[in-house]
């Protein structure tokens, strides 16, 4: 990146907007992101009841001269569960988001819902987003150790472990220390000695530019290559071990991820090179029984960016810049050697693994 | 493309530079290229010898006036042999433009090589440059046949066989039909209903560019998708067949081909559609006797156009964009379905079918 550029979305609307347009992404941060943006809807709720209510009491007020404050939001009993669809539906495949949406809504129902004072809404919502993003930031940290844990020893002596890597799962996409560029950084900064090979995760070049600037500010050398090159370098023995995160995670373990993710498993079980999926438990939805329930999202590549899809039906054979992008790819299970997680390394069978997962269910 | 440009390639010098940065690019096309090349080459000894002979007679001539023609080549006994090798070290991993050089080489021995008078190696080597394309021309519009016949019906009664394909493997690759696309183009030339998903291939967006470019003359309904989400839609369905090109073929069938083709072969194997390699048989390389003797070339990102390396020693942390990219990967012979070759469609053991094809041995 040539800059850093704060975004600001005032309304639920532009929350759920920057969510869909990719401009804020990464599974961790979106499900904190969403409930933030639920106390920001409250919020917006609770000033809305005030005008009203100083409108009302200079309405009573004989000798009221200048009219209230302008109203920018009328107080409506239905912002709360519209802004959570706005925001479960700008990203439906994504986990951490649709969890921590149903997580926020269970505490705004659980102090009245739209029976309860706006007030109390708000702090309510406050409180669960602050716990979310806390919790994602001791998890983090805790993730990032695990994995560092578990890396392998280099072949050669004094030599370098050799990971490899795909989109950009670390601090930009967690908030904190992110997942599987995490656990590189954290190895990193345990002194183990590292280099990366990054695939560049075209169309959104989020390997080739995210994950490499922050590789860089770490100070681990890295170097990114072709999404298509990354499984021939597994067949030729330069990876030592393949980290990649998800965006969501179902039950028996099959796993949800930036498309690119699956060819390198295949290439990484044929190679007999450990394959680590690296993702909070908020990640692993007990709602989705398997690949089946998982949903890859479509863009469209529009001027260079990527756009959510008009009508995704049949080939653009005029514009190809138009055409349908696979946001994601699956992963069965048989190909995952293991999940590095806020709770611990979890081995197959995942069922089990994944049962005693303390992330609030549902 | 936005426009065509011909680039006049006037020594052996020039001819081996535009193959080395891949502004002539194709296994075949390589192949024939280098035929003329060194035809090339003999006509420009031919000429010197010429202009030897000119200046000697007006030296003989006791009122020659002018001085004689400038000399631009100097008549030299190496020039065949030096032409012949920069030719194939500018793309050693490519075994049509090897093997079309081996053939010239015994074309030129066979009339006394360095012994030989000029004119007489000008002319062999321009008819064995003419019988190579030649041969390449009805051979690609055989393989081209053989393909279109070996399709799949499509899945729906109506419906479009929906072919995956990488890289650019048609008439700028081959010269005449190609070979991958050049059978995607005669299928839909005989009227048959396709589809195509053009994997783009990166770092040299060959699909993307070239590829989509031929398949939208062709009038064949296409898209262009990220090299990493193509596994994910053979994994999902979406693929009835995948049409590959190769740039060399070992004995035992492995194929070396653009990075990207070995994750296709792996999900295609995963998923049980059929994953052919569309070849013409100069690529089929008797000398090479497996993956091992294969040699995929890297190249480094410069400015975003692909240069050769000057170093490959270790990752560029850096400057990213000088990393060493590979150019190719290697696909073994058991995730091989078929070969479709100008001799016919090849079914393993590829060891044996290879054993009887008639292109010129070694």
């Amino acid at each position: 990146p040539m800059e850093i550029v704060e975004i600001r979305c005032q309304t639920p609307g532009e929350v759920a907007a920057a969510m869909r347009e990719l401009r804020i992404r990464g599974a961790p941060v979106l499900g904190q992101v969403a409930a933030y943006g639920l106390w920001q809807a409250a919020e917006a709720q609770r000033q809305a009841a005030e005008a009203q209510r100083q409108t009302a009491v200079g309405n009573l007020a004989p000798d009221a001269g200048a009219p209230g404050p302008a109203v920018p939001v009328p107080a409506s009993s239905t912002a709360i569960p519209a802004a959570a669809e706005a925001f479960r539906s700008a990203r439906p495949g994504v986990a951490p988001l649709r969890r921590a949406v149903a997580r926020a809504l269970a505490a705004w129902q659980a102090v009245g819902g739209d029976q309860a004072a706006p007030e109390v809404v708000a702090d309510r919502l406050k409180a669960e987003a602050d716990a979310i993003a806390m919790e994602a930031l001791l998890g983090q940290a805790r993730l990032g150790r695990t994995g560092a844990a578990a890396l392998p020893r280099p072949r050669a002596v004094g030599g370098r472990v050799r990971i490899l890597t795909i989109d950009e799962t670390g601090a930009l996409a967690g908030g904190t220390v992110g997942t599987a560029l995490g656990v590189v950084t954290t190895a990193a900064a345990e002194g183990r000695a590292l280099e990366v090979i990054v695939a560049e995760t075209r169309p959104s070049l989020t390997g080739a530019r995210l994950a490499a600037w922050e590789l860089a500010l770490a100070g681990v050398p890295y170097r990114v290559v072709a999404d298509g090159a990354a499984a021939g370098l597994i067949a030729a023995g330069d990876v030592d071990i393949v980290l990649v995160g998800a965006e969501a995670v179902a039950a028996d373990g099959a796993a949800l991820a930036p498309a690119g993710t699956y060819p390198l498993a295949l290439a990484a079980a044929r190679a007999g090179v450990p394959f680590v999926v690296c993702t909070g438990s908020e990640a692993i939805d007990p709602d989705l029984a398997g690949a089946a329930e998982l949903r890859p999202e479509l863009r469209r590549l529009v001027a260079g960016s990527l756009a959510e899809p008009d009508s995704l039906s049949g080939p653009a054979a005029d514009d190809t810049s138009l055409a349908a992008q696979p946001l994601h790819d699956i992963t069965p299970p048989d190909l995952i050697s293991a999940f590095v997680t806020d709770e611990g390394l979890l081995h197959p069978p995942y069922g089990q693994a994944f049962a005693g997962l303390a992330w609030p269910a549902r």
